[in-house]
């Protein structure tokens, strides 16, 4: 598959707001978006790090993927995404080589990305997240 | 701090041989340099993605800190390496606002970078390394 590169890093914290003094008032990142993604039952804020982006992930049901992450493993990186330019191409190949996939289609992501997850089995025990920005 | 990019991630497997058929042949990355780090006890294989490199570190000695890492937490995403273009004064810095460092001043890494770690007590969970390229 093609990555141009990586599109996000995803850390799961207990609180965007006590997280803000370490990434802000320590690296001198700048948060330039906070949203709600529902069906992921977390809060989310964005941060730019070249070309890279800093997504910090507060849980909003102790049930939701980042609630039981943090109750089993404790703050900390959750996954990354790589961007790639066709995401229904990645998928299908990945499938193809034995990659045992989380999202067999991809679905509609933060910023309105198309996203899918690999399953950390499958990927060196790293929770693997491949999209694509279909509104450029 | 100024932060530049995102220099590399460091993700622990057990073997860089076994993990070449996933970062390569799945993902279509390109292993560009291998690297022993001895003062670390570490393999370490580099991949460019976009700016960032996806940095596969491999224990070469059980009671190094990856052979550790492995043991307690299995394979999975070890370290984020902020890039910065003064290791010195971004240490200095962190310290004079409570974060614990690993290194109080910079080390050699691999690739000749000048590197130092931050604990992740106060990182909220990410093992987060700074470096400098003073080479440049």
């Amino acid at each position: 598959m093609e990555i141009t590169h990586i599109e996000h890093i995803g850390i799961a914290v207990k609180s965007i707001e006590e997280s803000l003094p370490y990434w802000e008032g320590v690296l001198g990142l700048k948060c330039y978006a906070v949203e709600e993604v529902k069906d992921q039952k977390v809060k989310t804020a964005f941060f730019m790090v070249g070309q890279t982006k800093i997504e910090l992930l507060e849980s909003t049901d102790p049930e939701g993927p980042i609630g039981k992450f943090i109750e089993k493993k404790g703050e900390g990186i959750h996954h990354i995404a790589f961007a790639t330019k066709n995401i229904e191409g990645a998928l299908e190949e990945a499938a193809s080589k034995g990659i045992q996939l989380i999202d067999k289609s991809p679905r509609l992501g933060a910023e309105g990305l198309h996203i899918a997850f690999l399953h950390p089995k499958s990927t060196g025990g790293v929770l693997t997240e491949l999209c694509e920005n279909k509104q450029k």
